[in-house]
Parts: structure tokens; C-alpha cells; sequence
């Protein structure tokens, strides 16, 4: 594709250049090389199906109109047969992308037994986000309601996203669940690994910075606080860790206070423990303990004599 | 509503299964049932009034066209008596949702009231939120104009939705205030109760992980920097605990650096007071006092006689 | 534009009270005088050149639709060309708002040149880019493909929201780096002023809360997890401290673990050195250290003769 150089200006000649090394640099990488792009999912679709499995989930919330019953089986009948045809195809692309020699006939199987089988939990998960709703609500004086929760806090819509990915991920689909929990961090400051796992009656507060990584169990009735670590002791090891147990098991009735830190695929808290703000944890703490932390000791200096008493200078 | 079993697919079976599970899902909650569901305010819709509230408050940055004086009033009027009417809707669907027998004529005038109220408040907040921009301007050296405080300062965005979300958290309004303040805390990481309670002069900065409770109070020139957490002691009690102050009262000039935590209903910040980075505070501290942490001692291991010098084997 | 106050309701006359208010306070302030609002750059149609620059960059993973080869450089010229016009008109707005007396034919010419020299620079930060990937992917064990990395990593996303900006900041251009890298910390929680220098194969993890302050020269390879803060000792000089060296400078081959605070302009982290978990630092540490804090004492408190053992009382 060469095009006459003549007549050309300088800034026209820039930009042919510049294209053309943009274009190699493609295929410096396997990541960027051409033929495997044609194959990616769409993460414009995917979030899309996070916002419509949403709207049958919590009809009236995020649906922008009314479902009255008895009719409303048929608007989330026509929406699941809708999803999951979008989800099988997604699942599509992710299984498909960056292999050669493609039995379709059976991939599209894998992806339509895929997609089934994520369809088939989401009234499971439906009734584990009441649950969280609910722990939400027990947990949080200044939830004026448990539709407060629903519409509006980010705890319960990174769990909420978390539910629906760790179903993919349990398939090793690839792509997919990390589109989705990236979503929702992106939405909430929560980063839940899709490859966690998590019971029932699950609360984040506030939620900002939270890390849960990907191979952490937590029980049932945990709480966590915005800043709450639970994460991996070194990974200065990269991919020769993957697989391996990186992340703390939390057992039940677990509360973990903001800006703590429990690290360490060994580490366990026992049931019933209570992680005070800011403790910073690496061995397995016995259940039914109180964790607290010697704060840091405050040097306090009098400046009331000072001249200049005013932070700001206005 | 039965449909004919025969010639149906497994799929289909399941389609109409999960289908139904779903809609029973929805009676088993007080949140989910269909009747209570028509009610629900917009959070689209409420965010959309943010977004236009903006607009007018600082025209040429969110607006896409130009506002020429003296034609300014048209605009300006036009969006005021738009606003007005839109914010009443919603009002009105949030006072309604979930009640029975309801006086419509009084729930309108009432929606009508503190549509009005809310919307007189507009000149006052936007003088308060120029205030807000010069402590920005002033306390950043990185900040290369007010402008860029305006346009870009997540900050600048949260206090300026919460100022917003304030005057209808003091009318009692359900959902609307958490919806906007939510929507904040999703832009910027920065979590400010609706309830808390703001005086002039009022920056954070870069803000990501700031949390400021619900009976919050702060004074006047206070500056804020990111993950500050303005707490409640313990939440154990839940709901008890709603509407007894949980949080700490911030006074005039007092500076919080990043990290901070300062937590219980009981305690005082004096004025002028100075509280370090990382610092973890449950009672209360005089005026004009600068409070640091003692870190937490350091421990070195020489390094550099081993073999392996690179973090990164690449 | 006095209107006939007779036969208006009370609300009406309210609302011209009102309209009348919000417009004089667009006088009250530098900020918003209307002649001056004219020439304000669009923070959406930056926001739109972010992504259409991110489509030609990793082609496949967000343009919607396939790029073939050799057609691919039908397609990346005609976008090189109109995100180069796109950007010029943006710069002449940031460059011309609120000056008088405008040579608008060498403002034309400025912000003609400074487009082109960004755009120039495309083929490189793509180079670097790509490198940040292959970083990202060696550091991290859960990251399952390179390809998620650039799909959804907000460490990924940040830097290269960052290397666009920096070029911009380097050219002096107003408005327009800020709006870029707070969209970023928008969708990340990661805040990199567009006037750090960051060297090659650099990656944040998680990346919720990091700051990376203005003056910061980050080396290459280097690996931040989330919550680090690269920052200043103290700002109360507010916009005295301008252009001054006021944030560390961290050197090759360095990774500072979650929560790590390393503040002032003289603070030099040497070469591969390892910086712990919550680590607060305030002077310089020479290379090849391994630097972990003695975590702050913990209490515990047997409560296994509790009666109430549960945190839920569901």
C-alpha cells in the first residue's frame, strides 16, 4: 500500500509513517496480531449482560419500567432466552479465540452447555443476593432501607457481579470473568477475583480498596470494611504461583475492620473472629478472638502558642 | 400461564423452569413484590438532574455550547423550571413507594415543596461550591488553575453532589439522597454520607478510599486528603444504633492527611489541629495541636550481596 | 429581561429569583464570567480521544468490529488523521480560554504542532505499552493471558491514560492532562499526575488508592501494588511548592507492596530495592534493601466463653 509521495505534505508524510509503525508494532505482539483480533468477546457486550440479568434480578430498580404480575413471566422469560443466546456467544469467541483448528460443531456445544448452565443458577444467585441485601441491612445503621442497598451500595454490587462471574469461572471460560469483577471494580474500588469463594450473607461497607484474591475462601455472615486486604504474602514468583492456595481462608461470622491486612494461603481466621481496624495478619488467628492492634503511638505537639494558627491562608 | 410440554426441547424446559423461579423469587421478598415495584424512583434519572444541576451552576465546562450574556437567563430559567419538575416526579415516586392509602394531593404538594425548597438552595450551594474551589486551588500546589478544579477534581465532584444530596437527606426523602451520593462514591472513591454535615472552604484531595459517616460534623477550612476514614467506633448494633451520633465533629481549620482514621461519636478535633498520616484516633484532640504517628519501626536487610538482584526476571 | 411580575404564581416568582441569583454569581467569579466560558475544551470529546486512540492501539479488544490485514492501514490513517484534528481543536480551546488579544493564526500553528508531536509519539507509547502488558503478565500469578491484562487490568489502564498525558503535559497544555488522567483515576482509583516521569515495563496491581504525585521519576520496572502513595511531605505551602521537586524518586527495578507511603522531593528508593507492606517512609533507602515494617502489636482476646459468639444476629 504505497501511496505516491509527491505532492504530499509533511504532516501527510508524518501520518504515513506514523500509521505504518502502528500497524507493524501489531504484529510484534501475539497479543495484537491480526488474525487472532477477529476473534475476541466484547466487553461492551458483556457488561451489557451484567446490566440486563440486573433488571430481572431487582424488577422495578434498574428496569425503567414496570413488570406487574401475572405478566411479568413473560418479559423475563423472552429476556433469559435473550441472554442466553448473548452469553453462549461471548462464551463463543472467549473458547474460540487464539486457536487453530476449531471443531466448532463441538465448541459451540461446550458454549451453549456453558451458557445453560450459567442460566440455570442465577434464581440460586438471585436468592444468595437477598441474603447479602439483608446482611447489609443488619449490618449498616445508616441503611435507611434494604432498597438503599439494592439501588446504591457498591458492596452489594461487586458481590452481585462477583456471583455471576465466579460461575464462569468455575467453567474456565476464559476473559469473561475478569471483564465482569473488573467492571464492577472499576464501578466500586472492589476487587473481588472471580476465582474466590464466597457463602452466604456476605456484607462490604463502604467498600473502597477492598482485594479479595483469587483463591480465598470465606464462610458464611463475614463483613468486611473498606481497605480490607485478603491477599497473597509475596508473588515475586508471577505465573510459577498460579494454581497454587496464595489467598487466607476466612471462616464464618468473620468481621475484618477498614484497612486491615490478612495475607497467606496457610492463614486461617477462625469462626467468629473479629479483625480490628488496620491489623496487619500472616499466621491463622483461633476462632472466637478479638484482634485488635496497638495503635501506633501519637506524638502530640502544643501549637496553641503558635503564631501562625490557620491551615489555610485565606 | 402453562405452556404445552410436548415438543419441547430440553432448553426450553429449562428456559420456562428458571422463568418461573425468578418471578417466585420475586414474593419472597419485600424488596422484589411486583405491586411495591411500580413505585421505585430513577436512578438514571437522578443522575441526570446532577449532571444538569452542573451544567448551569458552571456553564461552558459540562455544557457543550456556549451561554452569552444576557441570554444566559433564558437558558438558565428554562433548566430551573425543568429541573424543578423532574426532581418533583421523582420525589413523588420515592415518598409513595411501598405505602398504602395514599393522599396523592398531599404527597404532590409535598414532593412540590421540597422540590422548591431544594431548588431555592441552588444559588447558595453554587456560591458555597466556589468557596470549595479556591481551598482546592489553595491547598494543591499541583492544581495549575481553578479550572482544572472544576472540570477534573474528583474532590471538587463529591462535595458538590453531596451539597446536593444534603438538602433532601434533611427533608427525610427516601433513596434519592443515597442514590446521588452513591453515584459519587462510584466516580471517585470518595464516600460521603448524605447526612454528614459541611462547612465552607471544604477540600479533598485526590480522595480515592475517603470515608465521612453519616453524623459527621466538620467545620469550616478543613482539608482532607485520600483514604481518610471519618468512622463510627463499632457498628455491631446495627440498626439500634440509627440516629445516635456515631461520628467524630471536625472543627474549623483542621488538616487530615492521608490514611488517617478518626473514629466515635464522641470525638472532637479542636480547631487547628494538624493530624498526621496513618494516624488511628479514638478520642478526642485539642486545638491547635499536631498530632504524627510514630511509624512503625523499619526493618533493612542488606540485599545486594544476593544473587538474584532483579525483582523481575524478564 | 424584567418579566410582568402580575399574574405570576409564587413559584414563578421564585424561579426568577433564582435564575436571577445563579446568573449574577457567574460574575462572582474568574471562573465563570461568560465571555470567558466560550472557549472551554469539551472534557467529552478528550474522553472520546482516549478510547478512539486505545481502538487503533490494541485493535480487537475494543473497536467492535475487525481489522484485516492489509486493510488495517485503510482504517488506522483515517483515525490517525482525525483524532490529529480532533486534538488540535482542543488545544487551540485550552490554549486561547481567558486570554485577550489572541494571535489566533500562531495559536492555530502552536496547537497544530503540539498535535502532531503527540501523534508522532503514538508508535512509541503503543512500544511501551506493550512492555507494560508483558509486565503486568510476568508480575501477577492470577492474571490468566496477557489478553485480560489489556481487556480489564485498571493498572493497565491508568498508564496508558498516564504516557498519553504526559506528552501533553510536557508541551505546557492546559486542562487537558488533568481532565485525561482524573478520567483515568475515575475508572481506576489509581491517580498518576500527567507530570510523573515512569519509566518502561511498569505495573500496578489491584492499583485502588495509589497516588503518584507530580514530580515522581519512577524508573523501569518498577511494581506498585494498591493503596502505595508516592507523595509529598506536606503541601501547606499550597501553590508556592509549584514546580518544585516535592515527590520521591524511585529507582529501577523496585516494588513497593500495598499501603506503602514514601513522601518528599529528596526521598531516593534505590535500585531493587523491596519496600513492605504499610512501610511509611520519609528518607532515602539505598539499593538492594529489603525494607519491612514490624507490624504494629496485636491484641487478642479469647471470647470463646462469649455467650453472644455470633457477629450476625440473624
Amino acid at each position: 500500500m504505497e501511496m505516491e509521495q509527491k505532492d504530499m505534505s509533511e504532516m501527510d508524510r508524518d501520518i504515513i509513517d506514523i500509521t505504518k509503525r502502528i500497524v507493524l508494532n501489531y504484529n510484534a505482539s501475539d497479543q495484537l496480531k491480526l488474525k487472532k483480533t477477529t476473534n475476541l468477546p466484547s466487553r461492551a457486550e458483556i457488561i451489557g449482560i451484567i446490566k440486563d440479568i440486573r433488571k430481572i434480578m431487582f424488577p422495578g430498580y434498574f428496569a425503567g419500567f414496570n413488570v406487574t404480575y401475572p405478566l411479568a413471566e413473560y418479559f423475563v422469560g423472552e429476556q433469559i432466552i435473550d441472554i442466553a443466546a448473548r452469553l453462549k456467544k461471548q462464551i463463543e469467541l472467549a473458547l474460540s479465540y487464539g486457536k487453530e483448528d476449531i471443531d466448532y460443531k463441538g465448541l459451540k456445544a461446550e458454549a451453549e452447555r456453558i451458557s445453560m448452565n450459567f442460566i440455570k443458577k442465577l434464581p440460586d444467585i438471585q436468592e444468595m443476593l437477598l441474603m447479602d441485601v439483608q446482611a447489609g441491612f443488619d449490618g449498616d445503621p445508616a441503611a435507611k432501607s434494604k432498597e438503599d442497598i439494592i439501588f446504591s451500595y457498591p458492596g452489594f454490587f461487586a458481590i452481585y457481579v462477583y456471583r455471576l462471574a465466579h460461575v464462569l469461572y468455575k467453567e474456565d471460560v476464559p476473559f469473561i470473568p475478569r471483564i465482569m469483577t473488573e467492571y464492577a471494580h472499576s464501578r466500586t474500588g472492589i476487587d473481588i477475583n472471580s476465582g474466590a469463594t464466597i457463602g452466604k450473607y456476605f456484607f462490604i461497607d463502604h467498600g473502597t480498596g477492598v482485594v479479595i484474591g483469587e483463591t480465598t475462601i470465606i464462610g458464611n455472615y463475614v463483613k468486611l470494611y473498606q481497605g480490607v486486604t485478603i491477599g497473597a504474602l509475596s508473588t515475586r514468583d508471577g505465573q510459577k504461583l498460579r494454581d497454587v492456595k496464595r489467598h487466607p481462608t476466612i471462616e464464618d461470622n468473620v468481621t475484618i475492620y477498614s484497612g486491615a491486612t490478612v495475607l497467606g494461603g496457610n492463614t486461617v481466621i477462625g469462626t467468629g473472629t473479629v479483625i480490628g481496624g488496620s491489623a496487619f495478619i500472616t499466621t491463622s488467628i483461633p476462632p472466637y478472638t478479638k484482634v485488635s492492634v496497638k495503635s501506633p503511638e501519637l506524638t502530640m505537639r502544643d501549637g496553641s502558642k503558635a503564631k501562625d494558627k490557620s491551615q489555610w491562608e485565606i
